[in-house]
């Protein structure tokens, strides 16, 4: 008895595209992120994969990325769960901001830091920011954060996943959550057990279904999982790691 | 203390504009229906009536029509709920057939009985047919009919309006129920104590948000609500009606 489990990174959005900091400002994907999310459906269809129950971030781009991957993949009706828990990386002030600019600006060590330390959050987003969740209502009532490192992201990704996505896998079903680089890493970390060091090299390809299948434990069986399309996903890694250059 | 309710019937689909008979058969949205489907939640916004909550059919047409009107209104984010309860009248042999052939080959009266009347359900779905649901995972284990008439459908939607619709009303939040022109007509009824007679020339446009303010017991303080863009509402319902001819 294994348990399946599916990540699927959103497509490319409009602000991945012009090479922005996003974070949890709320963009649209790209006219490649929509044909992105249509691929991932059709290799969820291929493989023979199909989800029972999707979960999502309260980001339109991980929205639509499942909605459109599972009209692909003729599981649009499946029933649907959103939390802000698996929301991106909260980049505080860095929000809006081109990537080249602050490499620039504030060079490369702290560009690095900021982007790759498990540990080191960047500065918190302004009081009364264009950007600021203070009168989002669908965040109403929530501890949400105005700036956050990875651990941060895993810190609050955590609790969900057992009170939310757990009980959906125990119950049998093949999970979908859709989401983002680095709600996802902090899964995959959690999951594969990578220590706080090598996770700063790990990059998680946009719109390519990756499977797990996890033990009775909710521990992978083979390390790392499998992306449906191993090619693309290779390609696709090694190009997520030259932004900002 | 009143609770509101928002009805969305899904823009056209690919056999509306073919005049084909539907039920059941899981079709896309035109390209019309596609725009039909943004504007009702551009009515939405500027009526400044948000849902909080959706409710849809296990049809593609009313879940894509949901998925875009609410992107449009900035509510993506909102908690989905569905249920086949809410699909379209299941319209048995019917299904897949040209509206006029069938006017044609059974004639004038039959056809209306078929469409119109509230207890006269078409012929049942052949076994085997390529329609069927039988094999389709999506109602397992459910009761699912292989034909309805209206009656049949108010029967079948009931039971979920109670309770999933209401307690979501009773909690206070402004509910979207987007689903189909004999699911909603079959609400209608119910919430409007509307007699078995008149409801055959009551009809629901395609895309445009029926908003109804519930009194304590549930009931419209404004019998049949009112449409967010009643001009185009009225217009739309005589186009509907002479349909088939």
């Amino acid at each position: 008895m294994t348990y399946t489990l599916v990540l699927l990174r959103h497509g490319e959005s409009e602000w991945n595209a012009k090479n922005l900091f996003t974070g949890w400002v709320d963009v649209n994907l790209s006219e490649k992120g929509i044909a992105e999310a249509i691929r991932g459906g059709s290799l969820l269809t291929e493989a023979g994969i199909l989800p029972d129950v999707v979960h999502t971030s309260l980001l339109r781009r991980a929205i639509t990325t499942a909605n459109l991957a599972l009209d692909a993949a003729d599981r649009h009706w499946i029933p649907v769960k959103r939390s802000w828990r698996l929301n991106e990386r909260h980049y505080g002030a860095l929000q809006g901001k081109d990537k080249k600019q602050v490499r620039a600006e504030f060079g490369e060590e702290q560009f690095m830091l900021w982007r790759r330390s498990y540990d080191v959050p960047p500065p918190e987003l302004a009081a009364g920011s264009e950007f600021s969740q203070d009168a989002d209502v669908r965040y109403a009532g929530e501890p949400t954060p105005k700036s956050e490192c990875l651990k941060d992201v895993l810190t609050r990704a955590l609790p969900y996943w057992e009170s939310d996505i757990i009980p959906d896998l125990e119950a049998g079903k093949i999970v979908l959550v859709a989401a983002h680089g680095n709600s996802l890493r902090a899964i995959i970390k959690h999951l594969d057990g990578i220590d706080d060091e090598t996770i700063s090299g790990l990059n998680v390809p946009t719109g390519i279904p990756l499977v797990y299948e996890l033990d009775e434990n909710f521990k992978p069986t083979v390390a790392g999982g499998r992306y449906l399309d191993a090619d693309a996903a290779a390609a696709s890694i090694a190009a997520v790691a030259n932004q900002g250059k």
